[in-house]
């Protein structure tokens, strides 16, 4: 399923321990479509070796199939628990080295700065993030995609923060932006 | 360098986000023997994309070179820093997802339980265990080993744990339980 030409793809994604969100977006003529979006669930996965495993092998098949141009990933640098932050890391890990055995340049963003891109305010609620996104994108929310929202909101702030080194042209640094030059997009 | 028949070797890594050690010690005969040890740099890589890839990169030609059957790896889980801890397990992270590339099989250890197991002693000093090292693999400690040993530590360890698993032979627990049945070794 490899782009049409001058369109390309973007992969998000949130790597957590119990839950990976991921979500694909195409962009063709700074229109933005959402081609994919899912959870994978690791939860019930008591190695977490598996669990790691899991998580490369997945990342790999899904940036195979899409072929994105690049990765972007919300990663966390702050948490109070140093044992919690440790498998975060190892999660982020392996999928940074899924990104990179595959040739995808990877960008990471805060939860806040995704929140602020894409909604114009950093401490946003999740459902918020999503009314946004499924306003932009044109999809329907249900409690399912609310897991994998986080992945595509922060995909969709990559494409806002890097717009122009993507695809040669006018950059929006937040959605306000995107929104004066897209009026018709606010509902 | 394929390993001979009858023959298998152990990746000793013990990956931190300044300095990655590894080593690889191949098994003859429940023999062991040191074939190569060293230290990678990340210290003045800025760039912590570029350190991961950099980890990823040479381990994963270490191992095709030497093609070791397990990988062992020291894993701290304990830390007071969260923003050091998240960022040792993506170190961590990466380097298991090399072995993963390759098919390499990967246990861990923590840093006492390798102290332990070397030395009989989970709290000694990093000299005691390089000097313990140097005594069973017969090599000169230098200080540009004992940013290494750690992980020559890492591989004997696994080597006295599993030895029965991956020789099919007796296992030795730990250095001990080993020098009763090699008297000889002990100067």
């Amino acid at each position: 399923m490899k782009p049409e030409k001058d369109t390309y793809r973007l992969l998000g994604v949130d790597p957590g321990t119990n839950i990976l969100g991921y979500a694909i977006v195409e962009v063709k003529q700074k229109k933005l479509q959402l081609l994919d979006m899912g959870v994978i669930y690791l939860k019930k996965m008591e190695d977490h070796q598996d669990k790691l495993q899991h998580i490369f092998e997945r990342l790999q098949s899904i940036i195979e199939i899409y072929q994105p141009r690049e990765m972007a990933i919300e990663a966390p640098f702050y948490g109070k628990n140093p044992q919690s932050m440790l498998k975060l890391g190892r999660a982020q890990g392996v999928a940074i080295a899924a990104a990179i055995t595959k040739g995808v340049r990877i960008t990471e963003y805060s939860p806040k700065k995704i929140k602020q891109s894409v909604t114009g305010n950093g401490n946003a609620a999740k459902e918020q993030v999503a009314a946004m996104l499924s306003n932009i994108l044109d999809f329907k929310i249900d409690d399912y995609y609310l897991d994998a929202t986080d992945a595509l909101a922060t995909a969709v702030c990559h494409f806002y923060q890097s717009g122009s080194i993507l695809s040669g042209k006018k950059r929006y640094n937040d959605w306000s932006s995107f929104l004066k030059d897209h009026p018709g997009r606010a509902k």
